[in-house]
């Protein structure tokens, strides 16, 4: 199969209460991602859309069709995909087969969420739907309250006190807000501290506010092509060289194995084996951070440490621009905003960035960076993986 | 590209009020399909999944992936595709990309929906978000209304009296009807007349209830595999031979093309150039009767009848067993019933049973059937098309 790059990425920026329909955010990403590639949307010969809530936010099904009428892209063949968080990166690794197999040379992909428009607390309920229905929502699970039971589970399988494990997931957080600092499209803008995050209000017995990401509204979108038609395009294309993609379903049916996703570890030796890679050529990563223990459990998964031991990377600045693994140098979804279903076309869009060395103004370039990997965990257990490779 | 297959299906009832969950219809359908291949559920390497108002009608989105758990694909990739009605023939045509290229050799795609849950008032409003919500919904359409106005610019354009085109919808309902109680998975099992379609309850002029497709509960599935793989499972493998698909966006800004949807003439040229095929090859057909206009409106973008003729197909017994181009054999989305998210595949299952003569014993097979046409509309104008051969 051909060889896939990205040629062009389009963002908009993260917020709560964007004033912007889904259609004028999506269309915004877009649009940029289209002219930043050199091309117009007549070019564009297929849509790879990820959207998870649109029909409870704004009663709007299929928002990929009203995108590909609203920016030119007439009667394109345009798909949407649903993998709850990860139905972004589930549309880009899709629309990766469609150029390497040969059938297009040019597409779009990208996602798009309206978040918060309906509250935080009626989020929470909506967005527990990509838990099981039948037998977790009942017994009391929503996302926080999974991700709670996650962290004592990690406490007492790794025999760390819980005391200890809370300070670490404080430094998860820290880390995060001090990059989206300096990322201009982030939700916050806004330093925290430990101390802060410890005594926040509590979410979810151990999980404190700054513990958990937010729900955002926000865009973005990227152009990929074939390797030939990228060449003529952009003298920095990067290149999806690994693509992993797994479902678990039930979480709670994996207790034997949790707070490990056998998914996630079952993704990303696919995505690391076809770009003939291992978690020690990875130069720089976007993980899922929705709640701070999730990032140390995925840290773990992915081999950048052993597991019981990822919040220690966080503690000793290892995932720190400089550090063995930079991770989430973006503000990650708890600093950048979390707009479900545009997650993971973010995450691409901000490694994109890095293996472009775009990001030496805004003060946060992971210096000589040529292998990035994306980490994205969609409700209960869906996990997409990339590697990206700057040649 | 490697030849694709499908080499097994499965289709439940489609019934108003099931009493099963989603996942249960959907495992069922599922299984079925795998037991019918020779396969077992560890041989299946991706899911690929229609499903539209799961998130509504239970509660329950992102069911791809328990049906992986569920049935014992476990930590497949599993995505959902929602185009409306089209989803499942969304699904399934990007199932074919990736056997076709090489990357998988045997997939499962499918479909389900429970729509009657929520009756049909709250139905029709919720089913409503696949128009444009911003614009059309507002502007009072909803899709009854929306084919009403179709119906009377169809006989506008074409200079047809209404009381004729009414006539000749009538008839398409009344042939749907015959032909649905051939077939034991179909909703209605009951003989109806032309004179009681003209005067039923007047649902929104000039559409009476039976120019109207039923809500239904149902699931359908396929198993995808390579001609290698296929030839080893099966006698009677039945190819993919041309696939096409194309977004309209708002159904509305096409008023000077209306009643013809130009994303169908669009599509079904992809898939029959594909296939190397023309309207005059194909043999049998199943295309998206959601109101009896569309059934017309979309033979004649199929190519089966001149613009403004297609109701003289179905006066003349042209879409009949025996006629020039039988249409909708198996009842059809009127007398089958119309699971939103699993209608597409619940078509390409009914031809593929036609494409292997499986269907004397229900006296409703067409005879020496070599080529079939699968054609789903999908709300504002997604369409998808397939081509199957039996060679």
């Amino acid at each position: 199969m051909r060889r896939v790059a990205v040629v062009g990425i389009g963002h908009t920026q993260f917020v709560s209460g964007s004033p912007k329909t889904q259609l004028e955010l999506l269309s915004e990403a877009s649009m940029d991602a289209i002219n930043r590639s050199n091309l117009k949307p007549k070019d564009i010969q297929a849509i790879f859309c990820g959207n998870v809530l649109g029909d409870f936010s704004e009663g709007q099904g299929m928002i990929q069709s009203y995108l590909a009428d609203n920016i030119g892209c007439f009667n394109v063949p345009a798909s949407r995909f649903e993998g709850a968080c990860a139905s972004a990166t589930m549309a880009i690794r899709d629309a990766y087969m469609w150029v390497a197999s040969g059938a297009y040379d040019i597409v779009l992909a990208g996602g798009v969420e309206k978040a918060t428009a309906m509250g935080t607390a009626l989020a929470t309920r909506t967005f527990a739907m990509f838990h099981d229905a039948r037998y977790e929502y009942p017994a009391g699970f929503t996302f926080p309250s999974f991700f709670a039971m996650l962290t004592h589970l990690y406490a007492s399988r790794h025999g760390i006190a819980l005391k200890k494990l809370k300070e670490q997931m404080a430094m998860v957080s820290v880390q995060s807000h001090e990059y989206g600092i300096r990322n201009p499209h982030a939700q916050f803008q806004k330093e925290i501290t430990v101390d802060k995050v410890l005594n926040g209000f509590m979410v979810t017995t151990p999980l404190q506010l700054l513990d958990c990401c937010p729900f955002s509204d926000g865009a973005a979108s990227l152009v990929l092509a074939s390797e030939e038609v990228a060449k003529k395009l952009t003298d920095k294309p990067v290149y999806i060289a690994g693509v992993g993609q797994a479902s678990s379903g039930k979480l709670s049916s994996q207790y034997k194995y949790l707070p490990r996703l056998r998914a996630r570890e079952i993704s990303v030796k696919q995505a690391y084996d076809m770009a003939g890679v291992g978690p020690d050529d990875i130069d720089v990563c976007e993980l899922h951070d929705c709640f701070s223990i999730a990032s140390i459990i995925a840290a773990e998964s992915l081999g950048f440490a052993d597991f019981g031991k990822g919040g220690e990377l966080w503690e000793n600045g290892g995932t720190r621009i400089g550090g063995k693994i930079p991770i989430n140098i973006s503000g990650g979804l708890k600093s950048k905003g979390h707009p479900i279903g545009a997650t993971g076309a973010s995450q691409v869009y901000e490694i994109v960035r890095q293996l472009r060395g775009d990001l030496v103004d805004q003060g946060r370039q992971v210096e000589g960076a040529k292998v990035g990997l994306v980490d994205t965990l969609g409700g209960d257990g869906v996990i997409v993986n990339l590697v990206l490779k700057s040649e």
